[in-house]
């Protein structure tokens, strides 16, 4: 009955149900709170306070027909000139509203920016590890993912870089913050991908587009500086969300930064608007819009997932696992004590701990651990842990 | 910079653009309440009065993780039964929860059906005259569009259909009451198509789905009946939308049926809803899915809209010009006097009158005028009405 290419995404999607069920079951025999879950990336930071008040008070300020009725597809001008303001604010860019397009969540804006500028057939190159989803978004717009393995700390190698670049290449693909591994790229690092895209981008005479998926921009840890990436590459595309940092992520709201300097911004401002209408978007929804230009400077608390993430990491070290410590989003990155890290998930499992296996990543060998639970289940997942690492003989000093 | 295939799509928007930019520009000259403009289809009676408050007490009993956080791809569960209970007692079906997606308005849910079932290069059979932009759905599912031309009523031919089905042949798509002619199929014409697409399947032994689009659905005038699809078709999918029926485009609120007696049913549901995820759809926006289901006995004031159908037709037809009476939606298609109906919209600009096109639904000699404009648009535009008739020498007994 159903389309002949849907055939993998339904399969992958029995998996998924299947572990989704496993931890059910788990819960229903052990007891939710002695099931340690760390499957799944749901923001789970509280809601800031002022949502609340912010979603009633639109609804009484707002003219009714304001607030419900059809608006440019594009999104409520004073919404986006508010975000377009905050962003320059924050980073020194010079956005107007017109760089804004509000959206259905980061993964509608990530499908409209890649529809826009890759033709069938053409390529975009993915670092590895990888969010599995961006091969579906790529296949919506007949394109085909080329994946670009990264240097052992998870950080782009240059030279891979430059190999995976061909005549083919549209689009370059990044995530940082990143899922599943919690690196954050350095400015360095951003500069030197700059440095190749320009290089290729004069050798084929042609736009190379750099796609930065962003939802965890406001999630980086100890003060590190996530760049912004406008300022370093012209034909970059930014892809945010507000379902991490407000924690808002069944409302879908999010936006895509065509910027000023980007080649052509005004017609491709104007292409992306058309493909949020012709997508079946049409228009972010309105109440949503509204509210994240009145909590412009609304945050969730960092702190929440940052004490989690101390702990969990601590708590692993001293069991013996290897690990780097994540810099930003909510994942934790942890090497499979033996090669097959789908044995480890499953010896986890009779500890009552959930992790999803790297090679849903295309990091085989790795495991990921999604630390926004609460923090009483970290404390209470360590003793598990240590039992799980002594059966593998870690830290047998 | 962009991707050549929607080079059609920049083109056509600039079309839009520009009739938008002559309004702007008459209502500036002569004023606002000088010009008529019938261009835009947008719903503008107004919202039912309850929904404001609905909206904060939403926000009030509902808690703050469960309004905002990540569900089921599928909507919330309760919300899903309300409406499939809502349906059933509308309609005496016997859907569940399971048979009812929530997605981001009508345009999501179409352009998910057509994904699901379409592979690549299959045919999607429309019935012309039909709003274009399904042009677009259509091919973001990578299928091909085969217009089956209607009678001269704008009903189906059904031997025209039997011609237009071939082995390639995936769905139909109908849209009743319907956009630009303002029909609505009644029980007789559904079952004339269900027995077509009946014998076509068994014909080349393979589904053939019936895709009824139905936004204008509670927009049907003198009590006429507008039958409900899946009685007497199993693979058929309902595309529905709260933006006319409530008033609320700018929210993107509407669901897609999957009906228990299509084939496979369960697993069709599965894969709508996962494609709902990869679309970047993801889910319909929490806090209106909330919204329509505690609405759910609302309506907009039909009333408001037969009003302006009565005097617009009315008028119309003292002055001479060739249209019938439409029956649902908020449309009037007028047979233009010549034969270029361009050049009878270019008149109709001298007094202000804006009209668009039937060429812009593969209808050519005809225009349609969009009646969701305010009762005295309509009162006012009379006499304009009367002049551009007499230009034609029309009503000169």
């Amino acid at each position: 009955m159903i389309s002949e290419r849907l055939k993998p995404l339904m399969a992958n999607n029995s998996a998924v149900r299947m572990m989704f069920e496993e931890g059910n079951r788990l819960r229903a025999e052990y007891g939710k709170d002695k099931v340690f879950d760390f499957s799944l990336g749901n923001p789970d930071a509280p809601v800031p306070e002022e949502i609340s008040k912010a979603i009633k008070d639109i609804v009484d300020e707002t003219p009714v027909m304001e607030l419900h009725g059809y608006m440019s597809n594009a999104g409520y001008e004073d919404v986006r000139a508010t975000i377009a303001e905050h962003l320059n604010k924050l980073h020194g860019t010079s956005f107007g509203k017109n760089n804004i397009l509000m959206t259905v969540g980061a993964a509608s804006a990530l499908n409209i920016a890649l529809k826009t500028v890759v033709n069938p057939g053409e390529e975009v190159v993915i670092f590895a590890p990888y969010f599995l989803e961006y091969n579906w978004y790529v296949n919506n717009a007949d394109g085909v993912v080329v994946p670009c393995q990264t240097d052992e700390n998870f950080l782009p190698d240059m030279k891979r870089l430059e190999e995976c670049i061909t005549e083919k290449t549209r689009a370059v693909l990044i995530n940082t913050p990143h899922n599943p591994t919690g690196v954050v790229y350095s400015e360095e690092v951003i500069k030197g991908i700059a440095e190749v895209l320009e290089k290729k981008q004069k050798e084929y005479d042609r736009a190379i587009f750099l796609i930065s998926d962003e939802p965890y921009r406001e999630l980086a840890y100890d003060g590190i500086k996530v760049p912004y990436i406008t300022k370093y590459y012209d034909n970059t595309f930014v892809v945010y969300s507000y379902s991490k940092s407000l924690s808002l992520p069944g409302d879908r709201i999010g936006y895509l930064v065509v910027p000023p300097d980007m080649e052509d911004s005004e017609f491709v401002f104007e292409t992306v608007t058309a493909v949020n209408r012709i997508s079946g978007a049409v228009n972010a929804p309105s109440i949503q819009q509204k509210l994240v230009a009145r909590c412009i400077d609304s945050k969730v608390n960092l702190e929440y997932y940052d004490r989690n993430r101390k702990t969990l990491y601590n708590g692993l070290k001293e069991c013996g696992f290897e690990c780097v410590m994540p810099q930003g989003a909510f994942y934790l990155f942890l090497k499979s004590p033996v090669e097959d890290a789908g044995e480890f998930c499953n010896a986890a499992k009779k500890y009552n701990i959930l992790m999803v296996n790297g090679a849903s990543f295309k990091a085989p060998g790795y495991v990921r651990l999604a630390y926004c639970v609460s923090h009483e289940t970290i404390e209470n997942s360590l003793p598990a842990f240590k039992k799980l690492a002594e059966e593998y003989n870690l830290n047998t000093l």
